[in-house]
């Protein structure tokens, strides 16, 4: 098993703001991707669609205000099914501190490299749109490589 | 153990442009940080220093050219010193792929949540250096957090 670990700092702000841009398809749609449908509630789904490459569907595991969610992914690319992408929230001084992990990735193939580089910048959209109030979400994210 | 991966692809480049960028002092000074010296070249040593917190020691243990580098990390965090940083370049139709893997991480502490976003975003200055000329190394590098 392999993971994909990352930590954002979200200046003035706080973690009840990044828990909705979590758990809101309006939030989810601001920095991830615009082709977001479903509930961020627990025990509900989410969609989310990056046309036309395809995209995921999502379990919402748990929902704890202002501090985890956590998502099992049920469709998707082969890799990504059956894994759990789970947020934990806090404060630290002036920051929201984001403690991301993708967990359990079977095998540490290439897609897992890319889906870790493209989770930064998506990442870093969460973070833009918090702080500043506009994210880079799908199809004006930022692209890393043929892949998108 | 655990590991770092990402993936970026650089476009309108080449292996060779990249592997310049990876094993000399100016590509390195122009994408990482300003604060680079030493040598690139396999086993010799290179510093990279980012004032005021310190950096890294790196031996160098592999240059394929055009094909690979690998650094082994000897100073700095004591969660980086014995790990191993990866490059492995190659050519996909107008990209150069860069496969990147910081290898053998005693645990999954915060500290390397938070060195793998960094990791991408200066991923992202080396594709910009070498697509456009203009890197972002430090001092001027993307700040993602309070740990910068």
């Amino acid at each position: 098993m392999a993971d994909i670990l990352h930590r954002v700092g979200i200046k003035d702000s706080n973690p009840r703001a990044v828990y909705d841009a979590l758990t809101t398809v309006d939030g989810l749609a601001a920095w991830w991707t615009r082709e977001t449908t479903g509930s961020g509630e627990t025990g509900r789904m989410l969609q989310f669609r990056f046309p036309p490459v395809g995209g995921f569907d999502m379990e919402v595991l748990r929902t704890l205000p202002g501090e985890q969610v956590t998502w099992k992914v049920v469709d998707g690319p082969d890799e990504w099914i059956g894994t759990t992408i789970d947020w934990k929230l806090r404060q630290d001084g002036d920051y929201t501190i984001v403690l991301f992990e993708h967990q359990g990735w079977k095998e540490p193939v290439e897609f897992m490299n890319h889906c870790s580089t493209k989770w930064a910048a998506y990442l870093l959209s969460l973070k833009s749109l918090v702080e500043t109030g506009k994210g880079a979400p799908a199809p004006d994210d930022v692209q890393i490589s043929d892949w998108h």
